[in-house]
């Protein structure tokens, strides 16, 4: 069966990609947010679920949000982002640019429950990722309570955001997605995932690294960027 | 019908993307090599065409080569790598490196036609790009003769090698590509291809930029990061 990392294991092996394989964020991060956005269009077609709220935090997770948006909007959909405390770090302005010059809105306030129902089809939590440790920091406090409280579908990108990366969900009222996107490999949290579809993305991680920590992946179907893992359930 | 650029243009479009929506070349040539890696899937399928020589040049054509043959790795080929002019830059030893940790073979002479034949299934062309200019430089000659007088299909990355890259072949010996990738837009040359299969890749022009050049591309499909365009016969 595919391994679920640790946090620790989870840090480790970012760190490898980029310090050992030499692999860039930018690069990475393309190719995790592009897997996003299929995982996507396979659960939540743009005829359907065209309107998508994407939240992005603070770090990498947010990033992945970023790019993910930006191909949601190349294939039919359209996003709006919320990204309130955007990272002062030229990759990220440079995301956040290349969105906004794709006419991608973005929205400076965080919607309402009953905004968000009337505005969007589904929302992309790209808040927190396998570095989150509580709590949540006040300036997301109003989002994290948007996907708590929404009845639209959430699509978690790695981690669902307010979840221990470990042990899952740390309080009854915390986010439940209907779509988890693990990146790499499953993360501990995702054994208690009971939403509807489980995928696996981020299809770049060398066969050393696989072997090295026993990730044990499925093989993935062709050329695909993803594929849908079994739900615990 | 869609745009065939002339060298002036794909030059501008190719700027515009770097300087005014803020790509970088990390992310452009990521989603290139993997559109290019997409469109070889479809048309050598890895059970058939499995031992594939990634010939890359200089510049950010061998880039995408590079990238190209790290995707084909994942899914299930094995590439071997001819890089006879690295460029002694952070991006491309990065490349490189991604592909050596890969346990991609990297080939230090260039294969003569016989062995060529007897050790592959396809020749993946990523030289020369849209910049080029001849005359084929020295250390370039052997594999450019290679590629002329191969039997072995060849899927060649933006610009068939040696070609004008508005006019076309310059000489009857020039070589013929089995597969063309024609990324961001077809350029000019490709109104001349007599190949069998004509892909376009690199799904990431903004709708903005496909306005300014009036490129009229055709609509990608679904997800798909490359499409089939129709060929001159």
């Amino acid at each position: 069966m595919v391994k679920y990392l640790n946090q620790k294991e989870a840090i480790n092996v970012d760190l490898e990609l980029f310090n050992e394989y030499k692999f860039s964020v930018d690069q990475l991060m393309e190719l995790a947010g592009l897997s996003c956005a299929h995982a996507i269009t396979k659960c939540f077609p743009a005829d359907r679920f065209g309107r998508v709220l994407v939240c992005c935090g603070p770090g990498n997770n947010g990033g992945d949000g970023l790019v993910c948006a930006r191909h949601l909007a190349l294939m039919g959909y359209t996003p709006a982002i919320y990204y309130p405390k955007p990272t002062a770090k030229p990759l990220f302005e440079n995301l956040s640019h290349q969105c906004q010059r794709m006419e991608i809105c973005r929205i400076d306030e965080c919607p309402t429950v009953e905004t968000s129902a009337n505005s969007y089809d589904l929302i992309v939590d790209a808040l927190f990722g396998f570095s989150f440790k509580p709590p949540v920091r006040v300036d997301f406090v109003p989002v994290v309570e948007l996907l708590q409280q929404t009845k639209l579908p959430i699509a978690s990108v790695d981690i669902p955001s307010g979840w221990d990366v470990e042990n899952g969900k740390l309080n009854d009222c915390d986010l439940e997605p209907t779509l988890l996107i693990s990146l790499t490999a499953p993360k501990l949290c995702a054994k208690h995932f009971k939403g509807k579809h489980h995928f696996l993305g981020g299809r770049f991680v060398p066969p050393a690294l696989q072997r090295k920590y026993e990730l044990n992946l499925p093989e993935y179907p062709g050329n695909e960027l993803c594929l849908e893992l079994e739900t615990h359930k």
